[in-house]
């Protein structure tokens, strides 16, 4: 039995990952989590799963629920999310929330030794150096949650690091991968949020319309795996089948394939090294799906890969920059308040106007994320 | 420094199992070979990797090989495929061998406790029962060569066999595989070794246009892996770049990539548990190639990989029988004595006719060959 600390459990990494415990009663038990301020979803969830320690975002919501709830204990804020990833008796953190408030609980994790399962992108994409070095320190292994890292990792299976030539991401292409640059000056929130594929939160639907989420998994990609960013390819393929693929050196290519449904590679992190079977799952059968397309990228279309590529070269602040005015930007997109192509003018602007520090440490990535934030929001009044 | 003990080096597996051995003279070197009735290349090979230990098919051409080339030992005939396969400072067998010939030095390999690389199909297909047993007895690997099963076994590495839930051979299809079966009445030789991806001898070309190829390969597949018949699929795939596929039970799909070269699983069978490098050959490009295509498997269509199908699973002698009558039908077709289609009815008619013998010893799978053999032989006089 794994007991399991889930930050963000009301998003919808978190939700599939309560199916996955539900799937499997008698190896997966959710010891504590974390909420926002989804309160009514919080309440099921403790009532289903019993937690020992629930976290929200504000007090007055843990206090109500400490009355109605007297078997559990309550905690809040920041460091209700510090609690939660540090909860003594848990065997592995799966920390699904969003946003760079994911990264202090993180490392709190690692210096507990937690066995980390990481669907929080800023821990690798902002803090990648710091999460890495501290993870070596105290022997905490990170294991990837996302669907291209996860098939990288099973493709790395019983091999030899060192033989790996190339990573090879694959993109669906997002929302708007059949329209020209022009068609994307005036498409709305609503066509944005339509992906063809993959069933997401808002903010990681905009970002698999501009390749943003793509670049992140390049820098994610670089930072778990230990690669050169020449190294990483990204490669279009829509019906999002093959997950991932590692090149070796011998010209092999090992793959992961699979429909497309999250849960298959929250339980593989979740039951690593075992496989457990995911008996309701649908099967891949691809002589229904017939066909698979594969295409390059271009870098010019999709100008948030670019950055991200070039940020990633760089290291440094840079890449809190990058990612912290991307979450501003997108979120003024989904409020109306900025067009679909204004995200990269945004994102561009802040990067090329920032001096780079190289090696910052949680003060600094979390001080210039606040700044970059602000300075976007005072822009955008 | 391996050293590799090599049956079969004038065949198209031989020849590019040097190759690779020329891309290695680090990590390779060919201790001992047999040939058959080719002298002249023989020459070359002798030439070229000096061996300890030369086997061909005739005893005049060993004695006249002998005299010039006083630097190696020379041999003949069935004892000297097994004087190969057994020389006492080999690392490796390599096995590729053309016919029921091939058994006999794999079991007197896997007795001198030799590792085994194996693509010499009647190993497998004929005394599957036979080979596992004694490879489990003495602790003789028996490592696949064929691009499918190397695929398979490389999507395996590092997994627990239990999860697997199904294996998934592709098959590019053959010559004719957009032929109707009216279409097929009349094909000739020529058309029929015309095979759309890969370079490899004209029986084993004949065997993908009937699919009696892919027919063999699941019986491989079943006692190499162990794995029931139900649990193994074909899927037309014509690009013939997915190698094959593993089904874990978390529906999870691993894969083996790569250029149709089999170089690359040759190389994979000698070099395991490492990759090497292939510096000169093709990488993949999945964006160049564009789309790849996948179609279920009639039946019907292909009557020899339901023969195989049924063979497997009855097991026994009639593995034997199919096999026998199969090269048999290819070698008449190969020699213009009968139609393309009649290598099914030649297959079907001799496996109606066998009483089927379970778990037969050597002697009799030797003894089945050779009757099935001699009955086509007088059936077509």
């Amino acid at each position: 039995m794994k007991r399991i600390s889930l930050l963000g459990a009301t998003g919808s990494i978190g939700l599939q990952t309560l199916d996955i415990v539900r799937e499997h009663p008698d190896q997966f038990s959710i010891l504590a989590f974390a909420a926002g301020k989804n309160i009514e979803l919080t309440k099921e969830i403790i009532k289903e799963f019993k937690p020992k320690l629930v976290s929200v975002q504000l007090e007055e919501d843990a206090q109500k629920l400490a009355k109605e709830f007297p078997d559990s204990e309550f905690t809040y804020g920041a460091q209700g999310l510090i609690d939660v990833a540090t909860y003594t008796d848990s065997d592995i953190l799966l920390n699904a929330v969003l946003g760079s408030i994911g990264l202090e609980a993180t490392l709190a994790a690692i210096q507990q030794r937690k066995m980390i399962a990481i669907a929080n992108k800023e821990t690798l994409v902002t803090a990648g150096h710091l999460v890495m070095r501290e993870a070596k320190k105290y022997g905490a292994p990170i294991l990837p949650v996302d669907s291209e890292h996860s098939a990288l990792w099973q493709s790395m299976q019983g091999e030899n690091p060192k033989t790996v030539s190339r990573l090879i991401l694959t993109a669906s292409g997002g929302s708007f991968r059949d329209q020209t640059r022009d068609e994307l000056a005036n498409v709305t929130v609503k066509e944005a949020l339509n992906h063809p594929n993959w069933s997401m939160g808002a903010k990681i639907t905009i970002d698999s319309a501009t390749l943003m989420n793509k670049g992140l998994e390049v820098i994610e990609a670089a930072v778990l795996y230990d690669m050169p960013y020449d190294k990483i390819d990204v490669l279009i393929h829509r019906e999002s089948i093959i997950h991932s693929m590692v090149e070796y050196h011998d010209t092999s290519v090992m793959a992961q394939l699979g429909t497309p449904d999250m849960r298959t590679p929250i339980q593989y992190a979740l039951s690593y090294p075992d496989r457990l079977p995911r008996s309701n799952a649908e099967r891949l059968d691809l002589a229904k799906i017939s066909q698979l397309h594969f295409e390059n990228v271009d870098l010019k279309r999709f100008r948030c890969l670019d950055f991200a590529y070039q940020a990633g070269r760089m290291g440094g602040s840079i890449l809190t920059v990058m990612n912290a005015a991307n979450e501003a930007a997108v979120g003024a997109f989904l409020q109306g308040k900025i067009k679909f192509l204004e995200i990269e003018d945004i994102i561009d602007r802040m990067m090329n106007q920032h001096e780079n520090i190289s090696n910052p440490d949680l003060e600094t990535i979390l001080q210039v994320d606040k700044e970059t934030r602000k300075t976007i929001q005072t822009m955008l009044k």
